[in-house]
This record gives structure tokens, C-alpha cells and sequence, in this order.
């Protein structure tokens, strides 16, 4: 099949260091051209890709804030590069949310929008009603909540995958609890700390931190940092992630937010390391309860789940990443849905 | 004629106050309307107009620096509604620069774009490179300037046009010069001031402070405002703004930027009052030297220029508007676009 990936251009594919919307498109990209497709990928010119790259942008332009009307330049030029050319792809798989989707109509090549961010915001709810008849992709249910009266074209749910050898299987780890993320509100890093504190096991917090969170750091989480048993080891390498993860005997992913995927879930998992999450999001479809962690909203229930943490059978977490969050499966679902599209504009 | 016109979404149109595009899109739409065309304005749901309006939004949503993104997506909406229906036009006028050029490309429609901006911006380069083939208005033969060396298909230079009976003519001016824009270094109102100054004439200054000029403001022109012949009036409302220019003996325009068009020097003129500006920009296209107002580059240039002022015949000011800045004439020429469009469309 003849594809067209269109990566955003936040990021080169893959990225550097975060970017996990590019990360994903690097991961179906590659595992696409190695099943033989013909495959164009639109994104930065710093990407690197077995497939056919078509540099939008000299590098990736990285999203500062200052520099939003260049993005939309950028995204404007990517687009009519893509579409202009719809009639030499049998599909369009894009990931750049709703500046795409006007596209759709006026192309006979079938086009597939994944969404990869949160869906709750206000001003995306005009949009969506805008374009009942574009077909989307969403990465969890749970993602598709705030939309759920809207009447959308949802071609299916495709969970994320991952490369299962960059995350090594971990049988005996250390004995700390691991956190990692960005420092944010809604990421709840006192909640870890404070689970930490209570049970008396060590915490290694892995972060970023973001120049607007800079000010809650400071208030909130600095003061709690104060203590033996917490250790802050600031932003983590990618090749130094899955040693982190590895190590750990459960990751403490305390959210307040409908997180729509949640990659830091499955790399853990895949690690052999079970995840103590509360139920926000994609949550209750990544962990099973009792059998790759625990789910528990107070923190009275995390405590009783680390507690409980040696229940677990950390291989049984690798085998559901194997089975559930591989990139082969990830790449089997898409094709299905390419397919399909497909065949639908065929039968048209 | 079917005509669809894609007006931003900054500010309704016609705008309440400023948004000189939206002055301009409502300019056009309704003498086309009176001209018999079957007009459809996409425009904010505030918009007030003769032709079929289709609200994008609820109503304008202005630019105030935190809400790029939901611009973005409410445009995106827009391109959809416009061209997701792009057979039921003959012609498609567009307003709203690049994030409509994609879409030329791909309606049989012919498109017309109008650019209302400077082109200088070095992120717009990319921008114009990758389209050569979208039909490009200017609105002035030096807008183009930026893009001298680029392969662009420019449809036409169609100069602004204004409603002649809301500026009308002054026979008998007051003693005083004007300076009307917004109190910015690239107007140069510190210019303006030290003209008066030399040559002993009262400066009246109605202007628009915007956040990011302030510093500016407080440190050049605020300390020059203290003297007798200096006086700031604030921002003028839309109803006041031809008094203003009519009592003038001149308008000052010591602007030093590429001005594309520059709309109060035409409403001036159509007061009877001259126009001394310095020649960047539209200005020796709308200006003519020693006719309808003087241009001079340096301080010294400029207050002979105001001492010479009577040279000027005002009625003839006037008369010049009538002839090259009349809305008729802008809808004349807009007409012509569109006629040769649907033709060579036609021969297509």
C-alpha cells in the first residue's frame, strides 16, 4: 500500500529526547516500510526514517510559545504538499489534529486522523462538530468521553505500542517506588511523595520541568523534597529510562487529569515493573487491577497498593505489553483500519 | 455571479472600531451585492451585511495573544464550510492568507487571494515558495517588493477603495496638523512632533496604544508630549475619525516601515486634506508629490514640506479619491479578477 504519514513538526521523527506523538509515528512508520509498504513520511527535515521523507520544515520547529504563527505556516505548507499529491497514496494517516481535517473532504484517497492529545478543551468541541464525516482514530476510549454525544466518525481504537527490546525485562529490582513525568499539577507528584513517606519506601522522581509549572515546583513540590527517602534525579536520557523503570518496584502514577494514553504505563510494564495509578483517563484500560498493578483513587488506597506491591508477578507484566502494547500489534491494527477505509472508498 | 468572500475572524465585519481587512471584505461584499452577485460572507456570527452570512463563530474573537489555538481551529472550520462547498461558487475571494492556499489547489472553483499584510515576515518565504500557483492580489505594487525574486502567479495590485460620503470634503481646515495610527516606532509619531515643533504648528494625535508599545510610548513619545503645540486626544472613534482629518491642514505620515496600503491617507485626501509622508511602502503609489501631498524622507524634507502645505489644491485632493479610491472602482477591479478567473477556469 502506498501511505502517507503526516507527523506533526513539534519534534523531529523520532524525537531527540519527549515528543510522543512523533515517537508513536517514528514506531507505525518503520513497522510499515519493514512490511513492505511504500511509505511517505511528511515531517522535519531532522527525522530520520527507512521510508521516503519529504523534510517540511530544515528541522523540527519545537513549540516555544513565541513561534505559533511560523507553525501554522509550516503546517499550512505540510498540508498542501500532502494533499496536493492525495491521488499518489492509497491512504492518508495523519497526526496532526484539526488543521487536517478539511482535507479529508476533498481528496478520493481515504485519510485516517489519530488523536493524540486530550479532547476536554472547549474550543475543540466546534471543531468536531464541524466534521462529523472525518474519520478518527482515538488512542484509548476513555479519550473519547468528552465527545461521547457528538455524532463522529470513530473508525476505532488503536492503543499505543512500543519496541519491546529498548525496555529490557527486570526480574529482581531495587527497592525504591519510581515517578516520571513532568512536574505538574495534574501529574500529582506531592500525592507520589506523600504515598512514599507513608509506606517508608524510597521515591526516585525522574522529571521535567516546565517553564509554566515552574512556579507550583517551587510552592509545592520543593518543600516535600526535604526528606531521606525522596530523591529528585531531574530530566531523564532516553537510553537511561528503562534502567529507571526497570529498577523500580512499582511506578506511582497518581494522575488528576483524563490522561488519553499514558506511553510511561506500558514502558514500565514492559520493564517487568507493575503501575499503582489512580483511576483518571486511559488508566483503567492499561492496568489491570491485581494483575499489573493497582488502581486506587485516595491516598489511603495507593498506600494499601504498594503494600500489597509483591503480589504482582512482574513477568505476567511483560507478557500483557508482548500480547497488548507491542508495535507489531499496534501496526496490525492500523493496516486493518487502512484496509478498510480502503475498501470503503473502493465500494464508493 | 455565486461569490463566496472568507473574511478573518479577528473582528466582525464591519468592525466596530479598528480591523482595517474587515472594513475592506465588508467594502467589497456589499457593493457587490448591490451590484447583483449572489454573495455568501463566512465571517463571525457579529457581522452585519446585505449578502448571505455564514457565522463561523459566534461572534469576532479578536487577537489577544492567548487564543492562537482556538483561532487556528475556528479557521479550520471555516476552510471547511468554504470549501467543502465549493461548487456552489463561481469564484472564491479569500481573506485570510496562508492557511487557505492548500485548498486552491484542490476545488475546481478558481480562488482569489487577497494579502492585506506586510510580506517581509522571513517565515513567510517558505509560505509563498511552495504555492507558486495560488492567484495573489496585492494591494499595493510595493507589498510585493519582499517577493520580487519568487515565481508567484499575482492575479493583480487592486488598491483599497472607501465610502466617499464619510469623509467629506473641508473646504476651510483648522490651523493643525494631524498624526492618526497607532502610537508604534515604525509610525514614528517622535517624527511627527519634531516637524510641528520646527515649524511652529499645533499637532493633534489621536492614536491607539497598543500593550506591546508601551514601553515605547513612556520612553520616546511621552516625554515629548509636554508643549503647548502638542496635544494627544487618544484613540478616536470611528464616527470622529473624519472631523479629525477634515480640520487638519495635513496628515503627517512619517512612517518608516513598508506600509502595504495604509487607509488613512486615502481617507484624508477625500477630507481634502494633503498627506506628508516619508516614501516607504504603498506611499508613492497613493501619494502624488507636489499633488495630493508631499513626500519627504528626512525632518528637514518634511517640515519644508508642511511649510509649502498651501501649494496643495484641496479640492483636488478629493477629487483624486474619487477617481483612484472609490469602493466602486475597488469592486470594479475585483470584478475584472473574477471575470478573467471563471474565463480562463472555463477554457481549463
Amino acid at each position: 500500500m502506498r501511505i502517507a504519514q503526516v507527523a506533526p513538526l513539534y519534534e523531529p521523527v523520532p524525537p531527540r529526547l519527549y515528543g510522543g506523538t512523533e515517537r508513536i509515528v517514528s514506531y507505525v512508520t518503520e513497522e510499515l516500510v519493514r512490511r513492505g509498504h511504500e511509505v511517505t513520511l511528511f515531517a522535519s527535515g531532522d527525522s530520520r526514517t527507512a521510508a521516503r521523507l519529504v523534510p517540511v520544515t530544515e528541522r523540527a520547529i519545537r513549540l516555544d510559545g513565541t513561534n505559533r504563527e511560523v507553525l501554522a505556516a509550516d503546517i499550512s505548507r505540510q498540508l498542501g504538499r500532502v494533499f496536493r499529491h492525495a491521488d499518489d497514496f492509497d491512504m492518508i494517516h495523519c497526526h496532526v489534529d484539526y488543521l487536517a481535517y478539511p482535507f479529508a473532504a476533498l481528496v478520493r484517497t481515504p485519510t485516517l486522523h489519530t488523536l493524540h492529545g486530550r479532547l476536554d478543551l472547549p474550543y475543540l468541541k466546534p471543531v468536531f462538530r464541524e466534521f462529523p464525516d472525518v474519520p478518527l482514530v482515538s488512542i484509548s476510549n476513555a479519550q473519547r468521553a468528552p465527545l461521547a454525544s457528538f455524532d463522529l466518525t470513530w473508525a476505532g481504537t488503536v492503543y499505543h505500542g512500543m519496541p519491546l527490546d529498548s525496555s529490557p525485562f527486570v526480574a529482581q529490582p531495587d527497592g525504591y517506588l519510581a515517578f516520571l513525568g513532568r512536574l505538574s499539577p495534574e501529574k500529582q507528584p506531592d500525592v507520589a511523595i506523600e504515598v512514599a513517606k507513608r509506606v517508608g519506601m524510597r521515591l526516585r522522581i525522574a522529571a521535567k520541568i516546565d517553564a509554566n509549572d515552574r512556579d507550583y515546583v517551587e510552592r509545592v513540590v520543593r518543600p516535600l523534597l526535604d526528606d531521606p527517602l525522596i530523591e529528585f534525579i531531574g530530566e531523564l536520557e532516553d537510553d537511561r529510562k528503562a534502567a529507571f523503570l526497570g529498577g523500580a518496584r512499582a511506578l506511582l502514577f497518581p494522575i488528576d487529569w483524563p490522561e488519553p494514553f499514558g506511553l510511561v504505563m506500558i514502558e514500565a510494564m514492559a520493564c517487568g515493573t507493575p503501575v499503582i495509578a489512580r483511576p483518571c483517563g486511559s488508566v483503567p484500560e492499561l492496568i489491570e487491577d491485581g494483575r499489573t498493578g493497582f488502581i486506587g483513587d485516595t491516598v489511603d488506597e495507593l498506600v494499601e497498593a504498594v503494600k500489597r506491591i509483591d503480589t504482582i508477578d512482574r513477568a505476567e507484566c511483560r507478557r500483557v505489553v508482548e500480547r497488548r502494547f507491542s508495535v507489531p500489534r499496534m501496526v496490525d491494527d492500523y493496516e486493518a483500519l487502512y484496509r478498510r477505509a480502503v475498501s470503503v472508498r473502493q465500494a464508493a
